[in-house]
């Protein structure tokens, strides 16, 4: 059956994504002990924070002291964003593994996400990975608004696919499309993909939704039916975008993977222990969490883990 | 493009397999005016209330009022559940257009949720759907459990074929496959759709997704694609089944809806009518529903509606 692929590599973009969407901060410690408890799950790649500057998202303020406390466990790669030279420094000086960098496929969330025009990241990026391939890290990037954009609505495949250009021309490795705001459809992600993947090979393209209307285990369906092997999710559905109103989490690594375990897919990962962390950081959060799969087993396994 | 069908009807079962699962009953006049919303939401089929014993499902005890209270709108069909002949001269005295008769795929549900073994259950809704038909009145047959059982786990499809094929052969008109605690994923499904349609046509078949996974969109898109038109869904996700612990919501109408509008797919539905009857319900029932979709639209556009 070749319907579907025989395994897939989830990215786990929890303590960066879903965090920095927190209003209430999560300790230091227990970042890095969820952290711990999500290298030990299986997962192949998790994106431990964001070196932005404090001012934008103090939530991941701590982000040197997470990458020090960590426990690095061997065969996981441990990511985090950067937004520019100064960022990368921090990044390099703590030790992560692969950068990523990041930008939108809309002019007006651009901006307000990181407060430049297009045309004016460009630039600060390719700096950004330029040095980043010198010192012999991989470097992953992120478009945004790929299928909707908060403030302008749909957002032209062109300007998609121009974004993806330049950033594969300045050496990314890895591009990660993101359903910022999580409005797609899957004949919307069927007919970018197709014009992505015109362009660039499937092994280096990742998807990643957002689960704000549901229809995000829907849109990795129709994605890994076009060859797409990589996604984005955050344990729990935690996360969204502190710039664009209205999007909540991103879609669940828990619900993610009991799709995928369900239908044979291989994933690497332990489904107990990751839903032991996803506990974890509920408590620590204090609410319960927007994965579906989550409130099927808080009343009965709960108290066994 | 044919991949997705050009147009899909959904059948609203909020109403009974929503509010059966509620604790908090509903006063009948409000289920009556949330009827009579719907109504006038573009829906063409919308399952009122359940004709069972009040012993057994208190929430609908007042079947009989809210059929007579209800305004019936030309085009659309008002359904019913009914258990036996008791309930079919019942559901009739009422004037429902559409009589829909249940059991189970595997034999331990079928008990708990109608005290009867399968092979005792046939003569029964043999009877029941004998005097429909002579009475005019079109037949929906219901399996539950159709892809996993609260007490026995996997259910083998041929047990669901067995099912089917009687519940044809009493002379019911549509047969609805229902996913009663929400585990299917979309292999499943095509698995179990593959057998199905070997048998019956796909005109004659509806899905039944409940969403407590996650999986009821992706589930409901490999359906589509093989030729499934005819799907259950409750708005804002309300509903359950009494009988099967840990079975949270139907798939939410208002979630679907937002993924079918998007893929160019027609339900003659008004997605701001039926955002108004959700959150009517929502009100009612005095706490957040499940439905993804209603999230993102309660703190923006609910004070204008």
């Amino acid at each position: 059956m070749s319907r579907w692929p025989a395994k897939v590599t989830i990215k786990e973009v929890g303590p960066r994504d879903g965090l920095q969407n927190e209003t209430a901060p999560v300790a230091t410690a227990d970042k890095i002990a969820w952290i711990n408890l999500l290298s030990e799950s299986g997962l192949s790649y998790i994106e431990v924070t964001s070196f932005v500057h404090p001012k934008w998202i103090p939530q991941l303020a701590d982000a040197a002291e997470v990458a020090a406390g960590i426990r690095r466990k061997d065969g996981v790669t441990y990511a985090a964003l950067v937004p520019n030279e100064r960022g990368l420094e921090r990044a390099l000086a703590a030790g992560i593994d692969e950068v990523g960098v990041f930008m939108s496929a809309s002019e007006t969330h651009n901006q307000k996400n990181i407060n430049k025009t297009i045309s004016a990241t460009f630039p600060v990026l390719e700096g950004v990975v330029k040095t980043a391939k010198q010192e012999g890290k991989t470097v992953r990037g992120y478009v945004s608004t790929v299928f909707g954009c908060p403030y302008e609505g749909a957002v032209p495949v062109d300007q998609v696919l121009t974004v993806a250009d330049w950033l594969f021309a300045m050496g990314i490795d890895e591009l990660s499309l993101g359903d910022t705001i999580g409005v797609a459809t899957p004949k919307q992600v069927v007919d970018v993909l197709a014009e992505v993947l015109r362009r660039f090979p499937a092994g280096r393209i990742a998807m990643h939704f957002h689960d704000t209307r549901g229809t995000a285990l829907a849109n990795i369906l129709v994605s890994m039916e076009m060859g797409i092997t990589i996604f984005d999710s955050s344990l729990g559905g935690l996360g969204g975008c502190p710039y664009a109103p209205g999007a909540s989490g991103n879609v669940a690594t828990d619900d993610f993977v009991y799709m995928l375990h369900g239908m044979g897919i291989e994933t690497g990962i332990d489904m107990e222990r990751l839903t032991k962390a996803a506990l974890f950081i509920r408590d620590k959060i204090g609410r319960p969490l927007s994965s579906r799969y989550l409130q099927t087993i808080s009343s009965s396994t709960e108290k066994d883990m």
